[in-house]
This record gives C-alpha cells, sequence and structure tokens, in this order.
C-alpha cells in the first residue's frame, strides 16, 4: 500500500470515477501517479468490475467460470494497480453492460466528494457510442459534483467548492467527440504506469496499444508546448478539460 | 509611459492583436494589467483605427470630419489607454470595414512574433456575425504564429514556442460561437482597466456595458473557484482558450 | 390574484415551466408580463421548491430548518412574483436535486398544456452542465408537449397545436450552448419584473446580477432592431427559440 | 409470405428496429426489399404499434374504438407490409407515447441480434424533436448492440460481430441533424415499396409525402455518383451510416 | 414590368442575393412574391448568370455556343421571372465557377442597401459543398450589411439598420447544415412561382424537383402551426433566419 | 518508376492532393499502394515541396542551405516514395508557409481532374489550426471538383463525375475536428508504406509516429468489423469520407 495519504498535502486531493474496473488504468494511471508524487491524495472509484463486457479472456476459460471469479480476479488486478500507483480505491459494484444507476449510488458517490474534497475529478468522455456504461459514468460524476455542492443535501454537512472536471482519453477517440485540451507529462511516472498496466492479465491485447497512445500524446505534448517551457517529455496522457479555469497568469 | 519593459521578468511576454484601436481595452485591457503588474512586457497590435466602422460619433460631428482626422483622434484615445495599462502598442493602420489582410502584414506580425517571443496571445473571437474585421484578425493571428515557428521562414532567425492562443470576449458572444474557458480575476487591476475604458471619449456608450460585463464575469468566476481558492473575486475577464495547455498538476 | 383571466383574449395563453420556484423570475418575469399585458392567459409551472438545491441562505439558519419550511418559505415568495407579474401558478412538488420526474407527472403537464391551448411555452436550456435538474425540465417540457398533440392519450379529449417552445435564458448562458434568438423587448413591465425578483429574499446575491442580465439584453435588441422599427428599448430577455416560425411576412 | 429466408445467402442478414409499427414502412422499405432480393435475411422489430401517438385516423372513428383495436388494426397493416418486403416481422408491443424501454426489453434485443448475426442495423435518428420515441428506441439499437457482442452476457453464447449502424430518414430532417451520407439506389424494388405505404391506410396522408421523398433522394443519389456507374436512378432512400466503414477499397 | 414599386408601403422592401441567375426562382420566388403582394419593394441581385457552372443544357447545343450567348439566354430568362413575381433585378456579371468578388462588387452591393434599405435580406446557405460560390454570395452579402451600417463608409449617406438576414434552400440541405426555422405559406402565390420556375427553360430537369420542394415545406409548415393559426397551407418556402428576432408578442 | 499506368483497369484511378511534398507519405500511402495493387492508377499533385515550413532538418545544416537545396531535396525524396509505391507524381511549386492559391493553379488541378477521371480524391483535413496549409489545400480540391464537373468550363471537354472525397489524417486529429468514417486495410502493402516513409530524411522524427499511428488504426478496423469479415488486419490508416455513398448494398 502506498503511503501518499500520510504525506499528503492538506486540503489537495483528485477523484476517478471509472466505470469498469481497469478504466482507470488505461487512461489516467499517469496522472494519478503524477499527483500522488506532488502529494495529492487520489482516490479511484470503480463503478463496476467490467465483469460482463470487459473480461473476454476470463469467460472464454469455459464453463467453470463464474460472474463472482470474474469479479474477483478483476478486483484484486484493479487493486494491485491502485498500490502501485499509490491511490485509494473503492468497489461499488453496480453492474454492467448495461450500467444502471440508483440514486442510493448517486448518494454514494456524493459522500465520497465531501469527504474527499477533491480539487478535480477525473471519469469518461461524455460521448462513447462503443460504451454506453462510460458517458453514464461521467454523468453520474457531474450529477453527484452538482449534489455535493448543495447546502440543502444533508443539511449541515461541509459542501465541495467547484472541482475542475475532466475527461479521460476514451479507445476510439475521435468518434466519441473527445479533443484534448489539456496534456499532462507523466514520463518521470512512466514505469508505475506500465507497471500498473501489466496487472491488468485479462486485456494484455491493451498493453501495447495503451503505450503507444502515451507515446503520441508525448510527441503532442512537447508540440503544444510554449517557448520558456524547456523540458523533455516523452509520455503524456492527454485530457478533456469541461469546466472553465479562473486564473491570474496566462501562459 | 509604464516602465514595465524595464522591470520586466526576462522570457515572459504576451501579445495582443486588436482589428480596431479600441477592442483590446473593452475586451483585455484586465488581462493586460494583470500581467504587466506580474511583469510580463504586454504588446498590443492595433491592425486598423477603426476609423471607418467603430467611429459613429466622430463622424456625426458633420462635414468637418475627415478620416485622418477620425484616425489621429482613435491612435491618441489607444496610445493612452496603453499607457495607462502599461503596455506597448504599435499601429499598422491597414484599414477596416473591410479590413484586408496582405502578405507584408502577416509578415509583419512574425516578425513582431519573434522579436517579442510571446507565451501566450490574445485576439478576436473566430467567428463574428456582426463583424467580419475580427475573425480575420484572428485569423492572421494564428497564421503568423505559424510561420513565426517555421525555420524556413527567415532562416537563421530565432523561431517562436507554441504560444497559447486565446480569443477575447466579443460583443455578443453567443452568436460568436465564443465560451469562456478560462476567467482571469481583474479585481486587483480594476482601476486600470476603468481609467483606460474612459480614454474612448467616441464610444462612451460602452462604458457601462463592458463594466456590466466585467461583474457578470467576476461572479461567474467566483462560481467556478475550486475549494482550496479562498480569494474573493468582483470584476473578471472571459477568454476561451484554442489551443492545448500542457501542465504537471491539475487543479 | 391577478385578473388577468377574466380580461384575456380567448385562445391565448402561454406556459412557463420552471425546475425551481425561482426560475420562472430570473429568466422570464419580463415576457410573462409583457403577455399578460397584451391579454394572454399565462401559467407558470413549478417542478419543484429548489429547496434543496437553490435555498443555501435559509439552510444556513441552522438546525432550526426543515425542508417542510424551506418550501414553505419558497412557495409564498414565488406565489407573490406570480401575483405581482398577473400570472396562475401551481407547484408539482416533485423534489430536486436530483430532480425525477414521474410518468404521473409527465401526465400532469400534459392535463396543463390541453387545459390551457398555449401558443408558445417557455422552459430551461436543453443542456446545462450547472444544473441537471434544468435540461430534464425542458425535456418533459417537450415530451409532455407532444403527448398532448396525441389523439391516442386520452381519446376524446381536445388535443393541442403546435405551441411555439422556447429556451429562457441560463446562468451561464455559453457553457449551456444557448444563444438568444429572440429578444423580448421588457422595457414597460421593467418594474414589476424588478417587483417580482425582490421577492426572493433567498437569492438577494442574483437580484442585481439579473437586472444587469436585463440591461445587456437590452443594448442587444436594440443593435438588432430593423430599420422601421424606431423604439427605444433599455431593458429587454433573451430567448432560444427550438421550434420553426410558420409566417407571411419576414422583417 | 415471402421464402426469402429459405433462400437466403447464409450469413447475410440484416435487422430494423421501428419505434413504431409503420415506421419501417415510410424509411426503409426499399433498402429492406433491394437487400431481400440479394438474398438478405431481414428482420424487423416494431417496439410498439404507435397505437397512441400514429394512430390519430382510428382514433377519430369515435367511442367505440379501443386500444386493442387500434393495436389490431396497426399489427395488420404491418405484417402485411412486411410480407410484401419480404421480412420477417416481431412486435415487442412496448406502449408508445411515452415509450419505456426495460432492461426485460433490452435483453430480448440482444437475444434477437444473437440469432439473427446481422451485418447492419437499422433505426431511428438519434435527434428528433417531433418524437421522442424515435430517439430512444435508437438508443435501445445501439445499446442492444454492445451487449450483444459482449462475451460476458450469457456467457457461451454466440456472440456478434460488429454490424454497422445506420439512421434511416425522419420526418423533417433537417430539424433531426440527420444527414444523409449514404444513398441506397430503390429503384428495381419501388413498386414493392408503393405496396407496402399502401397498406398502411390509417396514414394515407403520409403515402404522396414519402414517394416525393424517394423521388427527391433518387435525384441527390444521382447526382454523387462517380463517374463509372451509369445506372439510372428515379427513386432512392437515405441512410445516415453512424459507424465507420472498413475497405480495402474506395470509390 | 411589375409595377410594384408604384404601390409599395413606404420603407418596407426586401433584397435577394442570388449567385447565379436562377437560384432566387428555385428558392426564393414564393417569398418575393408574397411580399410583394403585400405592397412589399422587392429587389433581386444575380452576381452571376450562372453561364458555365448552372448552364449545362445551352453548353451541350455544341460549338455555336459562346459565353456570350449563354449569359444573354441566362439574362432573359431571369428577367421574365423577375417580372412575373413584380420584383425588380439587376446584374452584376461578375463571372461563377469561380466566382470570385472584388471590393468594387462589395461597395455596388453596399450601394444597393443604402438605397433600398431593406429590412431583410436572403441569400444562400452559409455552407454548401457542391457549390463554392453560394456561401461566398452569402458572406458578401452579410459583409456588405456591416459596411452599409457603418457612419464612416462615404460619410453622409444615410446608413441602413439591421435588416433580418435568411438562407433560403439550398440543393441538398442536410449536406449543407441548413436547418429551415422559418416557414413562407406561398400557397395564395403558387402560381406566380411556378410560371417563373417554368422560365428557366435551361434547367427543366429541376421544375418538378422544386414543386415537390413546395409540397414538402407545406407539409411541415403545417405541422409547425400553433392552435390559433387556422389556415391551410399547401405550398411553402422554407428559410434559415440567421439573425435574433425582437419582438414584443411570442406565438 | 512503377509500371502502373499500363497495367490499371480501364477507368479506376484516384488523386492525392498533398499541401506538402511528404504528406501523402504518412497519410496516404498505404491507400496509395492498396489501390495501386488493385490496377488503379494514382496521381498525386504536390502543391508545394513544404520548403519553408516542413524542412526544419535540412534548415538547420546552416548557412550554405538555400530555398532551391531544400526543394531540389524534398523533391528528390517525394519522389522516391511515390516510385516506391507505384503512383504518379507533379509537383506544383507554389510555396507554402504561407500557401497561397491562384485561380492558374486552380485550373491546373481542373486539368489534372479531367485527364484522370479520379472515382476518389484524397487531400486534408477541412481544419488545421497546427497548419493553414493543410485546410487550404482540401478547399481548392473541392472547388476543382466542383469546376471540373461544369460543362461550361472549357466547354467541349470530358467533365467528370462525382468522385469521392475523403480527408486523410491530420497530425493531431482530434484538434482538427477529423474524424475517420473509413478505414482501410493496408496490411498487405505495409513494407512499401514503411519504405516510403524511410524516404523522408528530413523528419525521422516522424518515422516511428507514423508507424504508431497504423497500428493504432489497425486495432480499432478490427474493432468495427462486421461478423461476416474474418480478415486479420495489423496497419490501417483512417479516412473521412466527407460525401456521400451511393450503394445497393449495406454491410
Amino acid at each position: 500500500m502506498s503511503t501518499s495519504q500520510n504525506t499528503q498535502t492538506p486540503g489537495r486531493a483528485g477523484l476517478v470515477v471509472s466505470a469498469h474496473s481497469a478504466d482507470f488504468v488505461w487512461r489516467a494511471a499517469g496522472t494519478i501517479a503524477t499527483h500522488v508524487a506532488q502529494g495529492y491524495r487520489m482516490k479511484v472509484v470503480c463503478l463496476s468490475f467490467g465483469e460482463r463486457g470487459e473480461s473476454a479472456k476470463l469467460w472464454r476459460k469455459g464453463a467453470e467460470m463464474t460472474e463472482a471469479k470474474v469479479k474477483a480476479a478483476r478486483r484484486e488486478e484493479a487493486q494491485r494497480a491502485a498500490d502501485i500507483l499509490g491511490a485509494e480505491i473503492e468497489f461499488l459494484d453496480i453492474g454492467d453492460y448495461p450500467m444502471r444507476v440508483s440514486d442510493d449510488t448517486l448518494f454514494k458517490l456524493v459522500d465520497i466528494y465531501r469527504e474527499l474534497q477533491p480539487s478535480f475529478v477525473l471519469s469518461h468522455s461524455e460521448k462513447d457510442p462503443y460504451n454506453f456504461d462510460h458517458p453514464l459514468a461521467m454523468h453520474v460524476t457531474q450529477e453527484a459534483r452538482v449534489i455535493a455542492q448543495a447546502e440543502g443535501h444533508k443539511p449541515g454537512e461541509k459542501i465541495i467548492g467547484a472541482p475542475t472536471v475532466l475527461a479521460f482519453e476514451p479507445h476510439q477517440t475521435e468518434q466519441c467527440e473527445w479533443i484534448p485540451n489539456t496534456f499532462v507529462d507523466i514520463t518521470p511516472v512512466w514505469d508505475r504506469k506500465r507497471a500498473a498496466i501489466e496487472c491488468m492479465a485479462g486485456q494484455e491485447h491493451l498493453w501495447d496499444y495503451y503505450t503507444r497512445v502515451a507515446l503520441q500524446r508525448g510527441v503532442q505534448a512537447k508540440r503544444n508546448i510554449g517557448i520558456t517551457a524547456a523540458r523533455d517529455i516523452k509520455y503524456a496522457e492527454g485530457l478533456m478539460r469541461l469546466t472553465p479555469t479562473v486564473t491570474e497568469q496566462l501562459s
């Protein structure tokens, strides 16, 4: 287990809402590790284990495989990945393919926001014609954020501010109308991301795919750097920021 | 005259390309003053004086008014406003209504980019059905930026990096498909912006309009602040960032 | 109570569907009063009291505050505002943050359409990332409109025609992709709108905000007037018409 | 009854999901008949009979009319149209105005996908402000398609590939943001389409409307033909392909 | 020649800018005739004769055909159509395929705006991948409108107000992202439109196409009528209004 | 030199319009080689050599480098790449950064269309904020296509049909709003593409970048294959089809 929680800077935290238990690894592991390295408390919430839609390799083992076994395997993989990244992880186990979100689940997310007080939150793209669980996860992420801001929900509790909302990279970006307007340089933590990726034994076909994604985003990030930034970026993650920034200094 | 140039932090500069000689005041004066206060060298380029399209009050003085007189009056107003803000200003005088941009003008802008080495550049929205000079100014701003990056243009000169491109606020935002994704808190420099605004004697009807704009953007900026930011914002400017950010820390 | 019902021109009516009990005031009070003044029967339906999401000031009174008290206070404010504007008002009390719309609520709205036979209907913008109750209110407004047109719903009842659908102004217009394509001159009824606004004791911070909105829309409306219209507009409301107009005369 | 099933080429099939029982006729009858003629097995699933929203003429018969009678009449019309086209048809009878889709219905559709193994699927446009049942039908069509691809849904069953998804033509195309990127030449099967149209006794006002649609699309299809295609098109159907094509030869 | 000019209501006029000499007939003849019937002065400006791009039938007559002959034939057809509609017509003869607009042409249009003082202006859709002259015509139409509003252009002349801008129907609407938000009932003047259409001897293949367009738009217009409008519409023209309306009464 | 011209199937040809002399290699070499292998005559038109904007490595050689030398080096690289692919290549040498297209160039392209009679044409994305030459190249590609269809341009010449227009992949796809709706399997010709890529000595940093692009598109293409297609795709190119398809068979 990471000890990031003990060393974190007070008041700095980030939330990641993952529809299935591996999404946060492919799409945000570098951003998670980068912030953990800076003392952020990072928390991942997995809405489901992806037990039906994203565990093809496990199911192909045949008749002895059961949903309980698939879930257990997926939980273990995700837990190990989170440990490598230094992030906390919580599993809500609401099912997938199709995912259905009850108000009970919504309010659990509200509680998590209020306890964590994140300054930013990551989830899926708002559109994804290849996966209907993904946009739903982002929707509930945003719906819970707004309720967590409301004084009238569980009056007396500490409400949250306005954490920045960002969508991490989907599998086929252009079809999802996802445009990266933010690049996070993950070069220093790439080894951790790759190690986290390699926890996902059931989806080995994606290891190299997402390594190439990181390399491509690295090239693009370098191209978008201003003149004063002289750093050498090899690996990056692209994010789509959905909420406005408030700043005193442009760059 | 501002002494900002002498006190500036080396390597930090911003460029503002204004179609007509007053645009930079209504739309970006606060951002300019905020960066001057932080030691940035800020330079405004006015493509035209707005002598035909935005000087109605002067023309209504009747037959004795000439284009030369209108230009002189507009130049003086803009120079005074720039002085108040601590910005340099240069007038290209290429005419308005309609604005036409020659390659000669384009290359002048390229020279300015290379001399200034800005880390960001501000200009108009990419669409404006009420004013065709505005999108044209943004277009040449971006075209010049790309040429200034090319080793093959005036080989041997120092090329520029990738300054962030932002569109400042147009008059009727929604019709222009302009969406503010960045708010700059201009509360500390509001007095300077208002003083610069009041230089624009010919467009007094806009003074209160843009004061109200600053107040509305101030309210909105506050609403979009994350939990850790405790500042009190009264006045703000909205900007639409068009190019991606590269960062190591989200917030 | 307004006596508008008695003096109305037969067959002319307008419906306003407000997610929370104060929305119709900030966003449509001028349009309501303008039509009442022309003899329209105007009816406001408040889906909720905004008791959880838009009553922060009341909740801050502390432990003695209850949801019932908040609702009562909000109902009274909204009723007084409607009275000032000369509009009828009905409260469906379906809850907020999150709002959930049952088919029962949907059919109540259908009944209201059929009884009122409006020639236009106003509700929220179709997108609002700051408030998920708002787009939902517009969605049910449109869904009910279509069902009210169907002969097969409660066969034998008088169906409705095709009332124009318009979205009134959200709080952060550009983020909501809301574009005003219709301006209503509310100068003659401004005093009524301001009086209605001042009924909203719990949201005093918005009084001046929406006064400024009305002034800005007034300036914009004047700029969009054709040559034959010589009126002097000071205050206006912007609306986004979503359905086509059928006309015999352009202007 | 068509004997298309017996003569079909193995592995070639198409699915059509129709919100109401007549939609497939106006919008896709030509495409259905064209593929039947080429040996495809074509299957139509009608989610509802359109008994409430699209049976105005029947309801106007007065008090003796009942929902059961309307459904029976609509079923018979649709069955006859399907027979003329050579398509199978299945009625799920889930109700309309409003349509509500349970997970049970969703899973029935999944079963149909798996049994049929279609290479393409047709349904409604993703947006339709005139009819909320239509986009819902397309949504469930796509959601079921993704679940039918998942090994973890009913493990052991044969999953499907990635059938092309196409949206057929809505009533007011531009309002629905529907853009035809595919034209099917239906000239050789036009007589069958017209005959199927004429089964719809309750909506006679649409017969000529959709005949004109076919003629307009025919003219447009001809205009978009490449140089090598010399065929003479008189009638066509427009479709909006939503998923990518994989090919070895462009044209 | 029409005598519409003598009987017109003072201050009511409409401008139509047609890229090629037949466009105004297919796309706006009904709207023109409807307004002439109400006493409007309607003026058509044909930027070119469409001599290269839209005169295929004439060119197929073979080697004896010359550009001068084609232009003369096209001019005569357009003049006759304008006469039937009761509109003035002016030919700028700037060439087509490709169309190129000089500032001289732009300023001629400005003069026309100022002389005519129209309350609305019609031209092509802003996008048309099938015809690059069309969007260019709309662009110069809007650019000239803005210059005609500027006091500094030919100071002392009477400037114009803010005439409504509308785009008439292109040939393939959906590809042009053209959405009709305004329908004009042209049933009473349909005979005139058909007569004007039949002047276009060189494009006979379009006569029935645009008759069907008028019928389809008629059906759609009826569907979008509010409850109070009881008129029977058979033929209509669709228009896309691009500028906001200012009104005191919704409907 | 390729002998593709001699062996081509009559009437089958494709055109590729490349803004700079290397663009066709990174973005379309696989599609070119695939069609050459099927007997298509493939012709590449390079509008410029990319001598100013895309030859940084050459310019860095220092003072002895001249524009003539850069052009010569770039021409040789492009010629060798075309030879490897079996394509013809023509250089128009109109300059870059900025690119400016005269009517003379436009008409040269028209001549090429008419001589080649292509069934499809490839060029750049319609938007590219990183490179203004790219959208301009696509614009002139489409403008020339429309003129080449017009009987009135050089009357008597054989006009063209309606070749499909496709945009090949830009460097940062999402920023360019480029969405691949067509994947070409280039696995069988990958060696040729890589060999052509390696001709581009001056842009070695892009070799691996575009190899990874091909691998990613390969994975995506496989995911989008219908059930009947059992082929194994490793490398692919993505294309964005801009014009409608006319077909008799969906899949």
